[in-house]
Protein backbone atom coordinates (compact mmCIF):
# COMPACT_ATOMS: atom_id res chain seq x y z
CA UNK A 1 0.00 0.00 0.00
CA UNK A 2 1.15 3.42 -0.40
CA UNK A 3 3.51 4.85 2.43
CA UNK A 4 1.01 7.99 2.42
CA UNK A 5 -2.45 7.44 2.52
CA UNK A 6 -4.88 9.98 3.00
CA UNK A 7 -7.69 7.91 3.75
CA UNK A 8 -7.71 5.01 6.49
CA UNK A 9 -7.42 1.41 5.05
CA UNK A 10 -10.53 -0.04 3.55
CA UNK A 11 -11.21 -3.35 5.93
CA UNK A 12 -9.86 -6.42 4.50
CA UNK A 13 -7.12 -4.77 2.73
CA UNK A 14 -4.12 -4.74 4.89
CA UNK A 15 -1.86 -7.90 6.07
CA UNK A 16 -4.27 -7.83 9.55
CA UNK A 17 -5.17 -11.28 10.52
CA UNK A 18 -8.40 -11.76 8.53
CA UNK A 19 -10.18 -13.68 12.17
CA UNK A 20 -9.49 -10.39 13.95
CA UNK A 21 -10.44 -7.96 11.18
CA UNK A 22 -13.81 -10.16 10.56
CA UNK A 23 -14.78 -8.90 15.00
CA UNK A 24 -14.57 -5.48 14.69
CA UNK A 25 -17.20 -3.08 14.29
CA UNK A 26 -15.36 0.40 12.72
CA UNK A 27 -16.79 4.17 12.52
CA UNK A 28 -18.48 5.46 9.31
CA UNK A 29 -14.71 6.32 9.25
CA UNK A 30 -13.25 2.79 9.24
CA UNK A 31 -12.10 3.62 12.52
CA UNK A 32 -12.02 1.95 16.43
CA UNK A 33 -11.08 4.39 19.40
CA UNK A 34 -8.02 3.08 20.92
CA UNK A 35 -7.61 3.99 24.49
CA UNK A 36 -3.99 4.22 26.05
CA UNK A 37 -3.12 2.96 29.53
CA UNK A 38 0.14 2.93 31.37
CA UNK A 39 0.38 -0.91 31.88
CA UNK A 40 1.44 -1.07 35.62
CA UNK A 41 -0.05 2.46 37.27
CA UNK A 42 -3.12 2.14 35.52
CA UNK A 43 -3.38 5.76 34.14
CA UNK A 44 -5.20 6.39 31.11
CA UNK A 45 -2.62 7.87 28.63
CA UNK A 46 -4.87 9.34 25.89
CA UNK A 47 -7.44 8.01 23.24
CA UNK A 48 -6.12 7.42 19.58
CA UNK A 49 -7.67 5.99 16.85
CA UNK A 50 -7.10 3.50 14.64
CA UNK A 51 -7.57 1.42 11.12
CA UNK A 52 -6.93 -1.80 10.56
CA UNK A 53 -3.39 -1.01 9.32
CA UNK A 54 -2.89 0.65 12.32
CA UNK A 55 -4.14 -1.85 14.45
CA UNK A 56 -1.91 -4.73 12.66
CA UNK A 57 1.38 -2.49 13.20
CA UNK A 58 0.50 -1.75 16.49
CA UNK A 59 0.42 -5.44 17.13
CA UNK A 60 2.97 -6.41 14.92
CA UNK A 61 5.76 -3.80 15.79
CA UNK A 62 5.82 -3.34 19.38
CA UNK A 63 4.80 0.39 18.70
CA UNK A 64 1.49 2.32 19.27
CA UNK A 65 0.68 3.29 15.81
CA UNK A 66 -2.32 5.34 15.20
CA UNK A 67 -4.36 7.08 12.50
CA UNK A 68 -4.46 10.74 12.42
CA UNK A 69 -7.94 12.22 11.95
CA UNK A 70 -6.53 15.56 11.58
CA UNK A 71 -3.48 14.95 9.48
CA UNK A 72 -5.19 12.12 7.51
CA UNK A 73 -1.94 9.96 8.23
CA UNK A 74 -0.47 7.43 9.93
CA UNK A 75 1.73 8.12 13.43
CA UNK A 76 4.17 5.98 15.23
CA UNK A 77 3.32 7.57 18.71
CA UNK A 78 6.66 9.17 19.63
CA UNK A 79 8.85 9.04 16.62
CA UNK A 80 8.85 12.92 16.48
CA UNK A 81 8.76 12.92 20.46
CA UNK A 82 11.09 10.44 21.61
CA UNK A 83 7.31 9.50 23.90
CA UNK A 84 7.15 6.18 22.44
CA UNK A 85 4.81 3.90 23.66
CA UNK A 86 6.07 0.46 23.77
CA UNK A 87 3.24 -2.11 23.03
CA UNK A 88 2.59 -4.09 26.38
CA UNK A 89 -1.15 -5.82 25.23
CA UNK A 90 -4.16 -5.07 23.12
CA UNK A 91 -7.52 -6.22 23.93
CA UNK A 92 -11.19 -5.56 21.89
CA UNK A 93 -14.17 -5.14 23.35
CA UNK A 94 -17.33 -7.02 24.07
CA UNK A 95 -18.78 -4.96 21.30
CA UNK A 96 -15.97 -5.28 18.76
CA UNK A 97 -15.97 -1.38 18.54
CA UNK A 98 -13.36 -0.26 21.10
CA UNK A 99 -9.61 -1.14 21.79
CA UNK A 100 -7.35 -0.66 25.07
CA UNK A 101 -3.73 -0.94 24.47
CA UNK A 102 -1.56 -1.53 27.40
CA UNK A 103 1.48 0.20 27.02
CA UNK A 104 4.79 1.59 28.52
CA UNK A 105 4.93 5.32 28.01
CA UNK A 106 8.20 7.25 27.64
CA UNK A 107 8.27 10.32 29.26
CA UNK A 108 4.97 12.29 28.37
CA UNK A 109 1.92 11.05 26.79
CA UNK A 110 0.11 14.46 25.68
CA UNK A 111 1.92 17.07 23.20
CA UNK A 112 1.25 19.64 25.72
CA UNK A 113 4.05 17.94 28.03
CA UNK A 114 1.36 16.48 30.51
CA UNK A 115 1.72 12.82 31.28
CA UNK A 116 -1.83 12.55 30.28
CA UNK A 117 -4.20 14.26 27.98
CA UNK A 118 -6.51 14.45 30.80
CA UNK A 119 -4.30 16.22 33.19
CA UNK A 120 -5.23 19.77 32.43
CA UNK A 121 -8.94 19.99 32.40
CA UNK A 122 -11.22 18.08 35.31
CA UNK A 123 -14.83 19.61 35.17
CA UNK A 124 -16.94 20.54 37.57
CA UNK A 125 -19.31 18.13 39.12
CA UNK A 126 -22.94 19.70 40.79
CA UNK B 1 -36.76 18.56 25.67
CA UNK B 2 -38.28 14.97 24.60
CA UNK B 3 -37.90 12.44 27.24
CA UNK B 4 -37.26 10.11 23.94
CA UNK B 5 -34.99 11.88 21.81
CA UNK B 6 -33.72 10.11 18.60
CA UNK B 7 -31.09 11.61 18.00
CA UNK B 8 -28.10 13.38 20.16
CA UNK B 9 -28.92 16.36 21.32
CA UNK B 10 -27.72 19.91 19.02
CA UNK B 11 -24.41 21.37 20.61
CA UNK B 12 -25.98 23.95 22.88
CA UNK B 13 -29.27 23.06 22.70
CA UNK B 14 -29.21 21.69 26.42
CA UNK B 15 -28.55 23.26 29.85
CA UNK B 16 -24.73 21.97 29.99
CA UNK B 17 -22.53 24.97 30.87
CA UNK B 18 -21.73 26.93 27.39
CA UNK B 19 -18.31 27.26 28.83
CA UNK B 20 -17.44 23.74 28.61
CA UNK B 21 -19.99 22.99 25.32
CA UNK B 22 -17.70 25.47 23.74
CA UNK B 23 -14.70 23.51 24.56
CA UNK B 24 -16.29 20.39 23.37
CA UNK B 25 -15.06 19.08 19.75
CA UNK B 26 -17.65 16.45 19.23
CA UNK B 27 -17.70 13.69 15.88
CA UNK B 28 -20.53 14.30 13.04
CA UNK B 29 -22.86 12.53 15.14
CA UNK B 30 -22.76 15.37 17.92
CA UNK B 31 -20.91 12.86 20.27
CA UNK B 32 -17.81 12.49 22.68
CA UNK B 33 -16.20 8.95 23.87
CA UNK B 34 -16.00 8.68 26.96
CA UNK B 35 -13.31 6.28 28.86
CA UNK B 36 -14.73 4.75 31.93
CA UNK B 37 -12.33 4.02 34.75
CA UNK B 38 -12.45 2.93 37.95
CA UNK B 39 -11.48 5.70 40.47
CA UNK B 40 -9.45 3.39 42.49
CA UNK B 41 -8.00 0.52 40.77
CA UNK B 42 -7.41 2.01 38.07
CA UNK B 43 -9.24 -0.84 35.51
CA UNK B 44 -10.64 0.94 31.96
CA UNK B 45 -14.08 -0.39 32.30
CA UNK B 46 -16.05 0.71 28.93
CA UNK B 47 -16.07 3.05 26.20
CA UNK B 48 -19.40 4.95 25.93
CA UNK B 49 -20.59 8.06 24.03
CA UNK B 50 -21.88 11.11 25.47
CA UNK B 51 -23.42 14.04 24.01
CA UNK B 52 -23.77 17.05 25.27
CA UNK B 53 -26.95 16.28 27.46
CA UNK B 54 -25.18 13.21 28.66
CA UNK B 55 -22.93 14.66 29.74
CA UNK B 56 -24.32 17.67 31.97
CA UNK B 57 -26.69 14.98 33.81
CA UNK B 58 -22.94 13.32 34.40
CA UNK B 59 -21.94 15.88 35.57
CA UNK B 60 -25.22 17.11 37.54
CA UNK B 61 -26.75 13.60 38.85
CA UNK B 62 -23.65 11.93 39.80
CA UNK B 63 -24.77 8.61 37.90
CA UNK B 64 -23.11 8.10 34.47
CA UNK B 65 -25.41 8.62 31.33
CA UNK B 66 -24.73 7.74 27.92
CA UNK B 67 -26.09 7.92 24.26
CA UNK B 68 -26.49 4.63 22.97
CA UNK B 69 -25.40 4.52 19.72
CA UNK B 70 -27.43 1.53 18.90
CA UNK B 71 -30.58 2.18 21.03
CA UNK B 72 -30.46 6.27 20.18
CA UNK B 73 -31.91 6.98 23.45
CA UNK B 74 -29.97 8.13 26.53
CA UNK B 75 -29.05 5.50 29.18
CA UNK B 76 -27.89 5.68 32.78
CA UNK B 77 -25.74 2.79 33.53
CA UNK B 78 -26.99 0.43 35.91
CA UNK B 79 -30.96 1.28 35.46
CA UNK B 80 -31.50 -1.91 34.00
CA UNK B 81 -28.63 -4.25 35.55
CA UNK B 82 -28.30 -2.83 38.70
CA UNK B 83 -24.73 -2.18 38.01
CA UNK B 84 -24.13 1.45 38.49
CA UNK B 85 -21.72 4.12 38.26
CA UNK B 86 -21.12 6.59 41.06
CA UNK B 87 -18.84 9.74 38.96
CA UNK B 88 -16.35 10.65 40.97
CA UNK B 89 -14.50 12.93 37.95
CA UNK B 90 -14.68 13.67 34.58
CA UNK B 91 -11.85 15.20 32.76
CA UNK B 92 -11.84 16.42 28.70
CA UNK B 93 -8.98 16.07 27.04
CA UNK B 94 -6.37 18.38 25.69
CA UNK B 95 -7.97 18.26 21.98
CA UNK B 96 -11.57 18.60 23.94
CA UNK B 97 -12.78 15.21 22.14
CA UNK B 98 -12.54 12.83 24.57
CA UNK B 99 -13.75 12.12 28.41
CA UNK B 100 -12.24 10.14 31.24
CA UNK B 101 -14.67 9.45 33.88
CA UNK B 102 -13.76 8.22 36.94
CA UNK B 103 -16.54 6.00 38.28
CA UNK B 104 -17.20 3.86 41.62
CA UNK B 105 -18.33 0.64 39.39
CA UNK B 106 -21.14 -1.71 41.20
CA UNK B 107 -20.40 -4.88 39.99
CA UNK B 108 -19.83 -5.77 36.51
CA UNK B 109 -19.49 -2.95 34.13
CA UNK B 110 -19.75 -5.48 31.08
CA UNK B 111 -23.34 -6.54 29.63
CA UNK B 112 -21.55 -10.21 29.60
CA UNK B 113 -20.90 -10.54 33.42
CA UNK B 114 -17.48 -9.93 33.13
CA UNK B 115 -15.58 -6.89 35.00
CA UNK B 116 -14.88 -5.03 32.51
CA UNK B 117 -15.55 -4.45 28.63
CA UNK B 118 -11.64 -5.71 27.81
CA UNK B 119 -11.40 -9.12 29.54
CA UNK B 120 -12.66 -11.63 26.97
CA UNK B 121 -10.53 -10.87 23.96
CA UNK B 122 -7.03 -10.44 23.95
CA UNK B 123 -5.29 -10.16 20.69
CA UNK B 124 -2.31 -11.79 19.74
CA UNK B 125 0.99 -9.70 19.40
CA UNK B 126 3.64 -11.00 16.97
Amino acid sequence: MSTTPTTPAAPGSTALDPAIAARLKRTDDGLLPAVAQQYDTGEVLMLGWMDDEALHRTLTTGRCTYWSRSRREYWVKGDTSGHVQAVKSVALDCDGDTLLVKVDQTGAACHTGDRTCFDADVLPLS
